[in-house]
């Protein structure tokens, strides 16, 4: 039977995670959520980029302005610091003022399958420092999703074609809702591109694995919020909302984040993945800086 | 601060998997899919409740038949080899035969939020050998479901009263799509039930973990279905319905099943959980039965 | 064959729009629309009350703030000018300062089954300056719509159960999408109130019919806005929005407004429906004020 | 102002409805239900032909086997009856054999904007007796329907200039369920194509009008099917299913039908809509067959 490999836990240390010429590590990370994902980020990046060798770090921020969208001020800000392409999804729209930036910057992408007219780009190509060429497509579905985009499948065969001119390794952020509508695209995917993750729900999954042909895949990366929320929000002010239907602001909520993602191994040569590993680490320099103790460390890297 | 624990892997063999007489282990089975779903439960129960001394037994057989509801005979079925209670959501009513076996079996549940006046009953109190009560309740979302149903937040309140009555270990099936519903849900229970685990998408989430209050929560047990499928269906024809948008009946994939679930501990005399540990375990049986070689053994309780 | 009666146009000036005591009148008034809508109810309300006889004046508001709810100060307009019953839908927490006034002002509603603790209520009971005693109820309908609200189908029991102690005339705002649901609230109510009219998709509906048991009834009353738009927004920005799935702050569209609803004749003894007749009435003082003329008038009263 | 003309009432008998070799007549039916709605259309189709000077007929026919799509069987009998061209929606893949006849005829359509691939064809020219060339084209909205389809707009853009090569007479039936959605096709085709009539809701409105640059427009025909219904189908059902949420086979209701739909006159010449007017007709034959009386005819051509 042609099963795929399923990695779990990629021995640390080993050369699976030293990039030694021939592969290449990603390191995809969830959608920000507010200040506390903000800084979680900013805070656990070059330690996450150290310990497992990455070339590229891909960052889905469509949260990241008080939970919703993105300011072009913020965006900059994560280019800065070291995320290399910046991906989105519904929420793109949510801060009028980032339309100009989306035209401005080719690494902060919106999905590529907005219909025609849209302002931004939905994909790119960027290098790494030793010169490897990744190709970032950002796509959003459709199942369960408040905007009617054109199909994203279709748009795939598109944009693979236009890639592989440059390149043989492409990440696919998939921003979707409906777990059908992201395995589907893992597997329409499979041996075309390199990885497909998914990303919107906020709860990181437990079905990394790498799919027949060759593409890593998990269908959502969770989020990089805090960690004592609904999905990044107050429980409060969504409990709230649950218990009498009445409508409500996003309201992030404060405390420690936990950022959720994963790393990815990929042939250089082929844009075949070796590897998938998913990431939940805490942010602990919040604790520190608020002179809280922390004894409960099982959430480390799981 | 008040961080929840977040024990991930028990230590096997240790007291934590034996039921000393003062805590007791449940075994919570994800959304089974068709036959190689139900082969999978029945090929692997009983060495997964000796591994775990389970003391009860509880599967989600909303997909049971061909993907799609379950017969009578089927709920049965699953009764007779070890199962306790049986759950179920928006696919209950799926299978027309099965509504006068929902008023007679007190141990196949269907969501306790449907209106007054459907047919069967939302929860129950199962005995374990032992002689400890059990109360087993299931719910269904209402974001993106298909069924405008009673507040599932409301009616927890009035089912947790009568429960109490009788035992204060209660296990929460909530049926759902949304992961913001299902966390908001695990919160609401928190300190007042053991354990809130999601079902419905068909994907295990990675977010086990004992809420502040001891409530041991999962977003999504995930499927125990065909492996190499879109949650569970086969992968050519969803592929096809997202690609032309055409209706699709449900086909239920070939080939070797994954069972996915969760054990979790739980103190007798509280009825707080002590522990979550997610199950991911292959029906190796299906590979011998079919006379073929699987080498790869990564996916065994991860 | 009990076959309804399907009066379309009851003779102007005869016995059928004169309160003689024995029947008495109410005029409905669909969605008002940003200013144009408010400007038409309030150019063209005197008028009608005289040419109809009217006993009573039910408007829905919910759109009357720019599109997007109604403020306090915009509602206290309508009351003080002649409107007795606000009614509201899914728009109605637009305005966040709102929710103080909805708890004070009885004769403005929000649809009565959203779930316990929400601001306001959700129906009321008017005297006519003659005496008679008018239900008002404001229901919500659940397809297609974006709030998890209570059944509006028992909720209603409920109410007219209390309304009943004091009056058999009862009036029902279904503020709702989808076709099916409004047309079953009609059949719900057929015989136990004297009218159901719909409103929320802003298109008047050719329906109105005296249901079998004596309840008038109508799908939609239409709105009361800009002629030359799309649902009262501004054609231009709704056909972007469509062709590029951007999103779109709701924009009033200028122009001449035409007034939507309907008058309804009820029998004071017995609650039940003589007639009921569609209103579609252009706010001529719009285009005198404008200097515009205006030869075409086959839109009055139809 | 260039206000739009506003027709509602033809006068029958003079030279609007008198196909006098400038102007034609086409015969717009609604969603045709059942059993009971195809014997209306069998009954009432000669009648109307002649009262109207009918040069062809379109009819959408997505509800007539059973209220469950078209069969072929159906399909050819609506044909051989007098109907020039069929349209559908969302049902047209209901029932599966018809996908081989779909791919046949060439006067059946499903709707245009679905994928490419899906079998049968989105729009057709018919030519009337007398020579005349007519486009017909079926369309699907997005909003709160259940497939993902194509744009509905862009897709209309390119059937246009493919038809303009043979005739500038163009009907558009818009299957679909918001108001907005269909409004802003009418707005879209507006000067471009001869009408843009909605189907879907079951529920006719009364918004008919000719918009400023000559396109006839309504947004929905209304069905062809048992009046005493909810939208066709049984009112206890549809009841019961509101009150207890449990899922419901259709069931066509029985009883008389009544006909819905427009007459448009459309200039030969310029394609351009010179009146439209709505049709409201019961089905008398259905009472004489069973013997029954009827006193009541408010409801005929309104």
């Amino acid at each position: 039977m042609n099963r795929p490999h399923l990695i779990k836990i990629p021995e640390r240390g080993g050369t699976r995670v030293t990039n030694d010429g021939e592969s290449m590590n990603i390191l995809c990370i969830g959608d920000v959520v507010g200040k506390p994902g903000r800084d979680a980020v900013e805070r656990l990046l070059d330690d996450l980029k150290e310990e497992f060798r990455v070339d590229l770090v891909i960052v889905n921020v469509e949260n990241a302005a008080g939970g919703s969208g993105v300011t072009s001020k913020i965006a900059k800000h994560f280019l800065e610091i070291g995320c290399d392409v910046l991906t989105s999804g519904d929420h793109v729209w949510d801060q009028k003022e980032l339309e100009e930036y989306l035209k401005e910057e080719p690494f902060l992408l919106r999905p590529a399958n907005f219909p025609e007219g849209a302002p931004g780009r939905g994909w790119c190509i960027k290098s790494t420092p030793s010169g490897i060429k990744v190709g970032v497509v950002n796509m959003i579905g459709r199942v369960f999703m408040r905007y009617n985009v054109d199909c994203p499948f279709r748009a795939l065969d598109t944009i693979i074609e236009e890639i592989k001119k440059e390149t043989s390794i492409i990440v696919v952020d998939m921003h979707a809702e409906a777990t059908s509508e992201k395995v589907a695209m893992g597997h329409y995917g499979d041996g075309r591109v390199s990885c497909v993750f998914g990303t919107h729900t906020h709860i990181q999954t437990a079905d990394e694995k790498i799919l027949p042909n060759g593409t890593a895949y998990i269908t959502d990366l969770g989020m990089t919020g805090p960690y004592d929320s609904v999905i990044g929000q107050k429980k409060e002010n969504i409990l709230r909302r649950f218990l009498t239907s009445l409508p409500l602001r996003f309201n992030v909520a404060d405390g420690e984040a936990t950022l959720h993602g994963i790393v990815i191994e990929i042939d250089e040569k082929t844009g075949k993945a070796l590897h998938i590993m998913r990431i939940q680490r805490e942010d602990k320099a919040f604790q520190e800086q608020s002179g809280k103790k922390e004894s409960c460390s099982a959430m480390q890297n799981e």
